[in-house]
Parts: C-alpha cells; structure tokens; sequence
C-alpha cells in the first residue's frame, strides 16, 4: 500500500526543521520505498512495516517535544506493486507530458 | 493520544454505508473510548491499541472492495487522558457556551 | 458538501485552546450547520460559503502567530442535503444500534 | 502558502486515472508552482489563486461523477515565499544528504 505521513512538532516554536531531518533520517535509512515532499513523505510497503516506521518517525518527535499532530493517508489497493512510481507514470502517460515533481 | 480516522471503500459505487456500518460494528464493540462524526470517528488510546483497531477496520473493507483510502489523524500530549471528553469543554469553558455537538 | 476543518497554530506553545475558543466562536457565529468534535469541527454548506468560513477562521489564527497547519476535508454529494445529521443516523439505522457521539 | 490537496471520485470504479489526468491538465496549465507526488499534488500561492485552483478541479470531477472525496492541507508560514523548493533543502542541508523525491 501506499503511505503518505506528515509529522508535526507542536510548541518547539514555529521553525520545526531539525525535527523534520531526524525524521527524514530515519526514513532514509529504513531501506523501503520513499519520495520526499514540501508536505510529507510517501513510503510504499505493508501495513507492518509502513506503521512501525511510522511509530519510529512520532516516537522519535515525542523525545524532545510535548505535542506532535501526525498525519497518515493510506490508499491501498490489492495486487498492485510498484506504485510508489507507476501512479505518476500512469497520468503523464494518460496527459501525453511529463509533470513537475 | 486521541485518533480520528475514516475508511472510504472505492470501486463498490457511491453509497458506502454497509461498510461503514461493517466498521462503526467493530469499533463499538472494541470497548475504547470513541466519539463518531459526520466524517469520521475519534478514538482515545495507546498507539498499539489505536493502531490494532484501524487495521481490523481497514481490512474488514478490504475483503470486500478492491480499494480503500484510509486517512488517519493523531494528536498526541504527553501526560493528558480523557481528551476525548476534554478538549471541547475546556472550548466551551473559554467561551462561555456550549456548542453544538 | 460536508467538510471538517482543524486549524492548528504552530509555534504558540503546546497549549492551543485560546486560538481553537476564537475559531469556535467565528463559526458558532456563522449561523451554518455545525458540528464541533475532539479533532475538528464538521460544517454543511456550499463550496463558496464553507471556504469563506474556513478562511476567515485560518486568517484569524494568523493575526496573534507566525504559522498555522489548516486541515479541510471534503464529502461532495450531489442532490444530498441535511447529510450532517442523515450519515450516522444511516449507519446506526444499519446497525440497528444507537453509537457514541 | 504550501497546500497539498488530492481529489479522489467515489462510485466510478476502483481505477480513477482519467480523472486525475483531467485533474492534473488543470493544475499544469494554471502556471502556478506546482509538484506531483503519488498521493496528490502540492501548489504554492495566496489562498484566493490556489483555493479556486481547488474549486476548478473538485468541479471537474464532480461533473463526471456523483460523489468526490478532496482533502487539502495547507501548511501557511508569513513572511516565507518559494517554499515548493526550499522545504525540502533545508531539510537535505540539515541532513548533509540528498533526499529520494
């Protein structure tokens, strides 16, 4: 399935960017599937592993911080693999032009 | 930590009810603090325990659709319990008022 | 159309009731079907006088801080009205089950 | 402003492509900074221009179908502009990595 998560540190003031490096570092040392984003990041995996990296990534927030709002959307569809790439792929292929990423 | 989610089926047609009615099931029978809404449903609970619900909830629509999109929203405050009943008096408190639920 | 709305400050500390109580107040004001739960609030109306309302909401968290992270989610159905009280009454008429609200 | 947003139509088949496509053709001749992901599309801009970017897809799909499910969230800091790039900069240079995007 594929995940979209966004963490939020709350009350560690409005800049929350070395919160966000320890995240995405975790992310990027997880070995699965990942595309950064200016609002979140999206994994691709099962639920298990998905959710545990999830846990590690708020856990890790909740260490220096009082409050964290995470946001997790899930589209989840049976049989198919790889989506992490073929969705984009699918609607430039359907437009007849590459998309900014 | 205080959890809303919501499951939407896709493929099985506009109305949605019989899954949700599948869903609401479980959660009423969990025996966890929850509260629905017109959107979506609010629970009060451990991360495990948050978590274990929303997947039972997630693949009980998977068995009978080909998809579904599963959003998830976490507010999570060290040392506060009984959120769920909390956080709109302590708004109404602040108002003066009681508002509509 | 439904649509659930949370605005959180960001940067305010981890205590947000003031903001929320201010939020509350403009939309309690409104005159439009509303109702409030532990993580957002669900409103029924059109696209122009919904977003006019969230609008004025985020732009009200704005003034006293740095940041906000608005969150709005949408159910457009068409020819449905009165869906803010009609959805859950249809699934605890599936149930056959008063739920928690 | 950042605003992520995604557009999901509800009763038209579990494989939604031709809609996003015609999504997706909006946003890509607004000329408004925009990037791709697999989970939806983040534009940046003031809330009037992006929320009637919204507006103008969300008909769109609406005009196809019965029902459509949209979800935005914005993410509105003051005093900061071309965050579409800058976000995830920081971030890789708080790192001292480059990010899979």
């Amino acid at each position: 399935m594929l995940v979209e998560f966004t963490i939020v540190p709350i009350g560690l003031g409005s800049s929350i960017g070395d919160q966000l490096a320890e995240v995405l570092k975790i992310i990027d040392a997880s070995g699965m599937p990942y595309k950064v984003n200016p609002m979140g990041t999206v994994v691709e995996g099962e639920w298990e592993e998905v959710m545990n990296l999830i846990r590690k990534c708020h856990k890790t927030v909740m260490k220096t911080g009082e409050r964290a709002i995470t946001t997790i959307s899930i589209d989840d569809r049976k049989g198919k693999l790889g989506r992490i790439d073929a969705k984009v792929k699918s609607v430039e292929r359907r437009i007849g032009k590459s998309l900014k990423k």
